[in-house]
């Protein structure tokens, strides 16, 4: 079994999700978002998406992770802002020793349903209909998270098949 | 006896600079870098900011931390690299419990040599003076980390007289 959290970072909501792999088989192990106090300063938010992720790595056990590798931001503050984010979110990550694989977005949108342009919805149906979940209940920022968990866990594959 | 614990986080060097004040007297506690192996990938070296700051702070208990605010970048993907180390390295800070304050760079120029737009050697000279160290060995990184400890150190101490 292959278990591995996917997460999209962000300053006031950081998405999780963790997918296990059996023979093939995906399943659901948990999907969430850590939301830290809105009114508290950025360093203390950032420290709660540390050690919120810290909890649910230690709880979970995953052996690797994988998010998205965004590249466009609306201007140079949102870029720090989001950077910060990722940087507590990435070194909980490796403190606990996970690697970590990074994707473009249109390739987690391919790998979940085939085209890299699909809409946000189709990719949200996508990612529960995959999971086998029927009435999910997870937020978007979750839903954006398992998908590139799912993404990590097929390109594994893929590796595995053509032998690298 | 106050210790405060002064940052200057980049993805490839890491300055810190621990100050303690007794009295209305500085002495420098510890001056260094954390310089993660430059062939690894940043997230790998987003872990050990955060380790190396955690073992430094369980080291010396500094009771504060402080770091300049810069809001100036050459683009967005410098931002977004500069971003994930001060995440990162804060939330190294507030995870082990310590409050973060931040300061503009001006700030930091004029409580240390009594103009903001000082030159840098300039700065690092009276860093140096002002711990009472002859011949400092320590890294620029470690110097501007120094220069920021000592900043919040003046501010408290201006902060107490006011009476805030």
């Amino acid at each position: 079994m292959v278990v591995v959290l996917g997460l999209d970072p962000g300053s006031r909501v950081t998405g999780y999700g963790i997918v296990a792999e059996t023979s093939g088989c995906l399943s659901l192990v948990e999907a969430g978002t850590i939301r830290p106090p809105a009114k508290r300063d950025l360093p203390y938010r950032l420290g709660k998406i540390y050690s919120g992720l810290a909890e649910i790595i230690s709880r979970h056990a995953p052996q690797e992770s994988a998010l998205e590798n965004v590249f466009v931001y609306k201007n140079v503050q949102s870029a720090l802002k989001l950077g910060q984010a990722r940087g507590a979110a990435l070194a909980a990550c490796t403190v606990a020793g996970l690697p970590v694989a990074e994707y473009e977005p249109t390739k987690v949108k391919k790998s979940i349903v085939g085209v890299g342009n699909a809409p946000k919805d189709q990719v949200a149906f996508m990612v529960a209909r995959l999971l086998g979940v029927a009435n999910p209940d997870w937020a978007e920022d979750a839903s954006d998270a398992l998908a590139v968990a799912i993404c990590h866990l097929n390109q594994r594959r893929l590796n595995h098949l053509a032998g690298l």
